[in-house]
């Protein structure tokens, strides 16, 4: 693919995190989403994404997510299959543990992707990315200017039925308006949704690539 | 005084991290602004907190915040003098060097103002709370309902004439707006300033009163 | 309730921890013992709250304590029946591992407990306080005066019959009278217990009361 | 220039640090070593970046590199001056203190240097490396491949011939030769440099240009 | 024993990170391996060992190493039978996910090997050195002088077919070389291996000794 | 000399940390202390290491710990006269900022005393123990059984009546004698004082002997 993969914790996450992001780069994004509890949420994430313009969710349906080798062995092979060249993801210090967890299980993941003993076509990341859902970044790395997809993204905020339900007087709406109105002012621009980013490791003999000749391509 | 201390790094820092908390509890509390420069931001400080409802805030010229023993010194003797329950001040991780710089002062500044061997009348500081200015905080343990100052709060930032003048689009009065409305989505109202609070240790054996017989008063 | 819920690992933890404490509120106390191996140490378990004069410890005869999200739930569960003010927990740094996964459940149900969208009553609690077993705490933030309860509590340490006689020499009961006297002599009295205290953030949008309009009350 | 500007302690610690790198790229380099002492190291220091390619290193003669104001602002002139796109400086856990001391000090600079509110042309850096002198990288995130510019280095490493003396026994050519051919086994190559990535954070408001429509250009 | 008993993840971590330290001290030295997947790489570990001197390793055959109360339980119980002086295991930051894991399961291992109160006779680890494989240690505490043992070690390596043949050129060799080169560099000898020592606490009152009356013994 | 060096922040912590362990090892052990604030404490320094045994003081005479580079080389310079194997100091979490202040000095001081191009008989300190006067350590790592001193401890106590009159109740006294039982219950013996102890990284290639050929010796 060469684009942007995202991995999400539950359905809704990749839109409130990154769906203004993912509209931009609608024909390169993949959506990874590692839990769908309760099953009929998986609808709801379909019809966001088809908003975005990103097509068939890989959805794993775990109840919760922990960390395990079978789970990062599973995210591997999406990663090694996907081939992306940004994988964005859920923030470390995040109040919700799946998405901790989350960001545990695509760490080691990436790693081992880009493993030549592992696998025989690896595929090696470029850059990781960590979202804002509710715990917000304290100084971002970076700002998309999400302008042009903002109406999109309130689209995709819209087809999650269940989740408006929770909250009459429209939480999700407005946080997710303010938000990336706040990071619009920082960034300049109107609307914003903003990332920290992690420098990769390259921590094996076991890419195929390392070393580079030219820091200023 | 028994109520708020705001210490803080440059005029405007107060109204932008928590001019509607102190135009709440206006006649409680107090500023202390650790620099001044130019000089004529003085008249922009006094302006701004005369709006708030505090008065006589406390400036000490500094050019910028540096650590030092002699700075401590005086802020501690402000805090014996003025007696405050709580202090609240810049974030450890605030982007602004002269922030966190302010934080490292106030943080030892508070230990020492307890210290029976150091002061005839030496104060214990109940409670330490961190605003934020242009840094955020992830997960705020505070909340403060400020929609019924939120109009004061404007008027404060509208007295900072050189500082709104740095920015032709309006970028302080709509990241004030703007982060005021986020924060009031997250806390259940219409305007809201976050804190991060920090519990203070009983180190020495030097405070007056120590121990407590009743967790639950 | 309304007073002070105590999680801990195992039958003892509770009286060496913070048994006077307990004593001082025991009206408005409860404990929570999250592993009961061998057995028979449920009896001891109970022969001491009863001297602490708190009534029916809730014990969950786990054989360790792992982190798990079934073991989550269950404490979430007992801290929505129970709807504690405060709640004392062991350490993060503790040295025993059963102690550190404790905390690790106890701040996570903590956060579930007060989500509205999980529980119909759902319950806030406001302070975790983390108390010392083994492991001291380097510079504690709170000191409870136990000169008064301390009798009892050293009558519930000797109600632990099993642990004391892995110590011919009284280990235990010196242990829990020295340290006393320490943190006595630390908080200006004769008896103390001492506690770390966590502020809590108030993560998601899922409580029913998050901001206040008077930090002063 | 919109290439890389090294900023380092000591003469020398350019070309062990990142001496093949430069030669890489010596038409799009910069030196600027913040001490001097004893002064005639800068004769070392101009014959060791005539021999990588690398123009009239900046020197600033400091005695030790201590964290100052002033220290940062002369700093950020010369960033603003020279407008790299990479600045490659120590790592904050370099066993040398004056190695730390430049890391925060270039942090700083790095910050300040974006801020139109300080400069009428701010200039935005887009990389911070950090190199290795004697303290090794665990998993270094970049490796650049200097086999073609291994031969200068070993000269310019020949330049430094009071500090060669020190080691009768070759110290420092065995460690440079060593450490370059241990990269360069770990990053597919004869000889290697390495290298920690830290991303920078756009925290104020003050930058000319801060979001982007496209994560994949 | 006495001794040094090595406890690592996969057969050739004993070789690659610690193979020359191990045949200086050939008998006294012990080695555990928790993994054995496939099952055909015990033969590579016995002859392996046997080139270093070391008889019998111990083998546990997990396929991979995963943190849980048995295997800490397995691992004290050699400790306790084995009686080593130095445990040698994988750093805490090591890229691989099951060197870290294996440092955790050895530090709560050490813990409870010294319990009086689990084993009638306990055992008291003096100290713990963790090893470098791929993960450098950015400051060695200690640098073991391997230069003769070098040849075995070499010999050890080659044992290693299944590891050696999945990379044509050589990786192995070439990394253990340039690596124990680098180290004798900075060691002031002609071959090292490096170690971070971690101080052990004397945590519970369960040590049939603790406390010393000669520092300088 | 080969002993122990005690470096202290005030007259009165080398008798409160470690009083007990100098008296044990009194012909082999030193002490530095960075202040005499005010200058009549210079007395009661000597009374107290008078009974304690260790002759002759050093001391500095500054009027606060900051830390400098010019302090960092008179400490230097005392450690390479005197020659320590062991330097006992303050925690780097102590509550008081000169506590602090003097771990940061000898820290440095102890790497650039092993400087053979610094020092034509540079000294490498083998050990550094971290020792407690207020602030507590959660888990030391030294029990040192100090009964056969406390006497000589109690005494040198006693010489310090500036700091004794502060506190009319025995504060002092008090605290050093539960503190010495505390950690006599947890030492097995009757006193004892606890300390943390660090590792010492081997840094530059500056030391005369760095590798060893014999773990075990």
């Amino acid at each position: 693919m060469g684009g942007i993969l995202t991995v999400v914790s539950h359905p809704d996450d990749e839109t409130f995190g990154c769906g203004g992001t993912l509209a931009l780069h609608s024909r390169e994004s993949g959506v990874l989403c590692l839990t769908c509890n309760p099953r009929n949420r998986r609808d709801e994430l379909e019809r966001a994404c088809s908003v975005l313009g990103v097509s068939d969710p890989i959805v794993f349906e775990e109840d919760n997510v922990c960390y395990s080798r079978e789970l990062v062995k599973r995210v591997t092979d999406v990663i090694v299959a996907v081939r992306p060249r940004i994988i964005i993801t859920h923030l470390p210090f995040d109040y919700h543990s799946d998405h901790r967890a989350s960001y545990d299980v695509v760490k080691e993941a990436i790693e081992w992707a880009g493993h030549t003993t592992t696998y025989s076509k690896p595929w090696l990341v470029e850059r990781l990315l960590l979202m804002e859902v509710n715990t917000l970044i304290p100084s971002p790395q970076i700002f998309v200017d999400v302008s042009d997809t903002m109406d999109k993204k309130r689209a995709a905020v819209a087809a999650y039925d269940t989740q408006l339900a929770k909250f009459q007087w429209g939480y999700y709406q407005k946080f997710n308006d303010r938000k990336a109105e706040l990071r619009g002012v920082q960034g300049n621009c109107r609307y914003a949704e903003s990332f920290s980013e992690e420098s990769l490791p390259k921590n094996g003999p076991f890419y195929e690539m390392k070393s580079t000749r030219n820091l200023l391509r």
